[in-house]
């Protein structure tokens, strides 16, 4: 594992995507993947790197396209169409506007539909409490996971995340519809560990414990079984509907690309109760009271969603965000792509 | 089990109401505890009347507060408080509120402190897509659920609802961050069956596969894991920032009586999409396609939240609704209260 500056790697990730997009766009995407993982996230970080400057340049993502455009609208209810362009900077520009839709009427919401993958939940909820409101936003995406009741694919991994502003940090829960990511599962595999419970199926369609195993046959079920089944069904027909885009159905299993997918984001408005103060504090003594509860054998204790992003994000900007060689590798790769062309256009 | 007809249970609900709740109010409190049980939420219904009417008797619910007031307003988003009132009966009012705030807003928000206990989450979801809107609600409850990392009951079995409009009947989702209510547990050792999985511990701290030492201890772990954990968290801290309320925290220990709960009811239009007919044809073809996949071993394919709603409510409005013998035993006595109660009185 290396450690690489942030800064390093913005400037690095900027020139490999000079290729597909204008300058301040092509820092800000590289900000985006450099910001996932300097706040932990290394699954949809700077690891995703090479896999989206390769759907640029099949035009699964299309890179021309970085503002989403308004379809329609109704007071605090606006729809969007991404038209399948670059994920996550529309996905901030989402954030954006539901923060605004929100301080002029309390609440807001933004219902995108056509958008490329954006990364991580997290981040467009985060930019919503950091702004002092309460973040709500989940996507819907291909057929990755079986739905509960049968061992076809059939269902989305659906990320959902809730954000809530805090003085000393935004809380953040963020997460999907399955037990484990399937980079969890690659990791635990390599490791040699078993799953506690049967989370998926095997080629042959036995549940197994086997992290290996799910991931060769991709055969994820739904965590909590009926319930993470009943959550994904109802993520993926509210983000369609609102937004008018595609369900998991129309998106596909993963071989056909994952994008245009449709997503939702809510900003709610925290600071017109009457006792403040009271909200503050009431915050900080839930937190208090659950660190203080003895652990569990073998776990330590409770964990609040969040609570560590700070620290996190602290020390990767001060020892160098965690990357494995491979990813770094792509990412000097396609720098070297992206200044090679700059110097071929100047030329 | 007995069948009871919908119209004897609440004329019957209606007499025992009558000691506490004005005779319209009290009609409409019965018909929510036999709307529910006539909905199959057989947890949420008549089987908790006599309790409701024992916190009535006790004060731990105040039946003279049947309607909420506005704390503060801004737009689209709203501040009440139920002042420890008739749950169902406010948790309706909110509803009807919250739909007439995103009719005139496009999105609206009503964030509810001090209500006692709703019943039944699923109903308001569904007030708010039966009139055509995307509802999503949620409360805190009480401290009966242990936070994933210790065995001590630290967190909310926190219940949440997602309910879609369709010509066909609303899709409804109405979860609790627990796999199983703890009435099921109760079912489950009365029939000697044990859980697939741990989901709790025994009065020892041990985990355990045994429903019936799970009710003992009163020690259930949340769904999923850290997963239903950290939702369970942030549905809590949500519902207490929005609304000014009490955390689960302040709640406390079921033994305290579960009261002055914090609640967040949210409503969005769903009619604003250039493409209605699309978003309704697409939404058929996810339920169709999920009822074609070839069932996994034993287990009846899948099911789609709130799909099966229509057909129980028209089957228990026409064979009655099933009830048990202690279940009605103790309605019936209540009425029997009541009309001795309105004897003396006019007398």
């Amino acid at each position: 594992m290396l450690r690489i500056v942030y800064d390093e790697a913005v400037l690095r990730m900027t020139e490999g995507l000079l290729p597909y997009l204008a300058k301040e766009d092509a820092r800000h995407f590289a900000g985006i993947f450099a910001g996932n993982s300097l706040d932990g996230v290394h699954s949809h970080g700077m690891n995703r790197y090479a896999r989206y400057l390769s759907d640029m340049e099949t035009g699964l993502c299309d890179a021309r396209v970085t503002r989403a455009t308004r379809v329609s609208g109704f007071g605090a209810l606006e729809i969007w169409d991404a038209a399948g362009g670059v994920g996550p900077l529309i996905a901030e520009q989402m954030a954006q506007r539901v923060i605004e839709l929100a301080r002029e009427h309390g609440i807001g919401c933004c219902a995108l539909r056509n958008n490329s993958h954006w990364l991580r939940a997290g981040r467009y909820g985060l930019m919503i409490a950091d702004a002092g409101l309460v973040g709500l936003c989940f996507t819907n995406t291909c057929q990755n996971l079986t739905a509960w009741g049968t061992k076809a694919p059939s269902l989305g991994n659906n990320p959902f995340c809730l954000a809530l502003p805090r003085a000393k940090g935004s809380l953040l829960m963020d997460m999907a519809v399955s037990q484990y990511a399937y980079g969890k599962l690659e990791i635990m595999a390599q490791e040699g560990k078993m799953l506690p419970q049967p989370i998926g199926y095997d080629l042959e369609g036995n549940e197994t414990c086997d992290p290996g195993k799910i991931c060769e046959s991709g055969l994820m079920m739904p965590m909590a079984m009926w319930k993470g089944n009943a959550l994904s069904i109802m993520l993926d027909l509210a983000a369609m509907t609102l937004s008018g885009g595609r369900s998991s159905l129309q998106i596909g299993p993963p071989s056909r690309g994952e994008t245009r997918m449709s997503q939702v984001y809510i900003a709610v408005r925290a600071d017109i109760a009457d006792n403040l103060d009271e909200v503050a504090d009431k915050t900080e003594a839930m937190i208090d009271f659950l660190h203080s509860l003895p652990p569990a054998d073998g776990v330590h204790g409770v964990h609040v969603p969040g609570e560590n992003l700070q620290e996190t994000r602290r020390r990767n900007l001060k020892e160098g965000i965690p990357v494995t060689e491979i990813t770094w590798q792509r990412i000097l790769e396609a720098a070297e792509r992206g200044r090679r062309g700059r110097n071929e256009e100047e030329t």
